[in-house]
């Protein structure tokens, strides 16, 4: 089934909908114990919420598929992550709250340090800090001069990552990137991929001769390395698919993001997940869907730290009695993807899950755990139609056919 | 997902996988234990590889879908079953070491009995031994004549089995078969499916006179029984699609036919289970995926013996230390299909998978059987799928999108 199959099935109504999503939350064994990081930690809340509800495992993009973050929360929204590409530039522009034109072209970047021979020594400028970013962004914005016919725009995201927006008539994304994905090479020279998009890599290597002069006498940042070429592009929102008046709660600019793209308002930061649950409450009666993003369960999985990984799922759960307390139509527990702390990375591993509502049918799951979730009633679905099922279980779903 | 969505995540590396295929290893209960050839099996190294491993059922083709040996191995090797359509005398001219051109025009024959009205009395001449089936191939060679736009080549198989290829410009596919798959009828005439087909119904129809006659002196082999039409097809390969160096250790035509279509290097035949594994163990170090073809669990199937096939599992199980010595990244045991011993025959039932690999998400499984099987962590999914799992547990796929 095509997940926009269920949009012309959608009925209006107060119901709401809770999305708690731990980012990587799916993980592996380690050590001697055998249990993966959510089966070691001490769950007892989501344990209760397990036991009455219905659990599963999700498969964010197909078998074996390791999905970025962006797929996979595209899936989670009820969204094909094959069919829905979206380039990284685009997702770096609206994390960044980037105001959008049809005419933008955007592109990710790195800062970062070459040496005398033109060769990559560090991909990221040594991790450089934020506000240093900032100062070269600003740098560069004074002092790139692309003509009267294409705007240049760039701005600082977090440590060496930054945005690079290009305004204009008939910019094209189909160009090859300019990040060797690796030091020790020379940064490549983008070209076009088709005809039309010559012109566009002309810019691009223009934009890259100027910047080798104007960033020559930087320490570390005296070079960009470009990637995720993406034009700006226009999505179904959840508003307009399934009549949600959507809100997102999260910390990190690439989820914002995605969730402004789809439509959603964007809660401001809080700092922290306690934070974060705090505001799901305080708007809880002006919005109908939640999305409340926690990403540290990935980053620690990212770092290989199985141990810190299990301390803040258990964070989370201690959090879970003030949003049951808010009595959602439907809690939606699960990640957007596995990050297993002995993988240091993201992975295929599909992705357990808990719906609860006041329509499951109870299944004999009585623990959140990846082996638990394999025996649930949801078993082991695509993630792209977890959004059917919340939506069904909140009502909002008409008969198809008579 | 379509399979080839993969293809585009390929990295290469120099991790190994063993795909062993025990063909037709899924069955059914007989008598009074209750229990399938596989569960009523004496497999201590099976279970203890299910012990560590993720294990689950695999859908060849589709629910309800019975199988033949094409499409099911096609599916194992992550061709989508439906879409990878492949004419039988393709599979034959490709088990039999045929030189291909690409204007060749294969097809499946029969040697059978006709009677003196030429009804059909036995469709397999008696299952007439190898021999006589060469020296009729030979006589055929030697005495048909289509011309001089058309060449004419005729090679037994085994017992009654034999191939023919038509070479000439413009030949079809697209025709009836002449087999009436049944005693007791008479050899149909095989039709153009369209209007480009009727030259070659024409040559087909000259074929089949000049035969009958050539024939007619034979005591069994009296006379040709047809189908399978195919032309040459060209495949994406493992090599090409995966990056692989595959090696197929077949006894079989027709699965080192497959094999070799998928653009595996094909392993001397050995003659014995025990010869097969060996095989694998002299030849590991130079390839980096096996496709070890075990025939019997099969055979004993489909020839209702369900001790016999019993018997051959515990065999294929004494020799698995062997196999996991050998400490390969990937090791996957299934088979193509179930092959029920009270069928006597292929089926649709799924068939029961164990991947065993570092990577492996742990489940509950503690051994390898059908029951058990359904509550795996793979859950019940689509066959042609278990190769993206296999790429992914290598550490051959990389992430999709940022």
């Amino acid at each position: 089934m095509n997940p926009e199959f269920i949009d012309s099935l959608v009925i209006k109504n107060k119901t709401k909908i809770v999305y708690l999503i731990m980012d990587g939350i799916g993980g592996l064994p380690s050590g001697n114990s055998h249990l993966t990081e959510l089966e070691t930690a001490r769950t007892p809340h989501l344990d209760a919420l397990a036991q009455r509800s219905v659990c599963g495992l999700l498969d964010p993009v197909g078998y074996g598929v390791t999905p970025g973050s962006g797929p996979a929360h595209f899936s989670l929204f009820g969204y094909d992550p094959i069919k829905t590409s979206v380039g990284r530039g685009l997702l770096s522009a609206a994390g960044i709250d980037f105001s959008m034109t049809e005419r933008d072209l955007f592109m990710r970047v790195n800062l970062a340090t070459i040496n005398a021979d033109g060769i990559v020594t560090d991909r990221r400028a040594g991790r450089i800090d934020t506000d240093s970013n900032r100062r070269i962004c600003e740098k560069m914005q004074a002092k790139i001069d692309l003509g009267t016919n294409v705007e240049f725009f760039m701005a600082p995201e977090k440590e060496h990552r930054a945005l690079i927006a290009l305004r204009g008539d008939d910019l094209s994304d189909e160009l090859t990137d300019s990040d060797p994905e690796a030091a020790g090479k020379a940064p490549l020279t983008p070209r076009a991929l088709n005809p039309k998009a010559q012109r566009t890599a002309q810019i691009i290597q223009n934009l890259l001769q100027q910047t080798r002069t104007i960033l020559s006498d930087e320490e570390r940042a005296n070079m960009i390395l470009l990637r995720g070429f993406a034009r700006y592009q226009k999505f179904n929102t959840l508003p307009e698919r399934f009549g949600l008046t959507p809100l997102a709660i999260a910390e990190y600019p690439m989820y914002r993001g995605i969730a402004r793209l789809l439509g959603m308002d964007i809660h401001p930061q809080t700092g922290s997940i306690e934070g974060e649950i705090a505001a799901l409450g305080t708007s809880f009666d002006n919005y109908d869907f939640f999305f409340v993003h926690i990403k540290p369960t990935d980053s620690l999985g990212e770092d290989g730290n199985f141990d810190a990984k299990v301390k803040i799922i258990e964070e989370v759960d201690s959090h879970l009695p003030a949003i049951t307390g808010l009595n959602p139509d439907v809690l939606v527990v699960t990640g957007d993807h596995s990050t297993p702390a002995v993988m240091c990375g993201h992975s295929w591993h599909p992705v357990p899950v808990i719906l609860a509502s006041q329509t499951c049918r109870p299944d004999r799951v009585e623990r959140f755990g990846e082996r638990d979730c394999i025996g649930g009633g949801l078993s082991r679905i695509p993630t792209m139609h977890l959004m059917g099922l919340a939506l069904a279980h909140a009502g909002k779903l008409s008969k198809y056919g008579a």
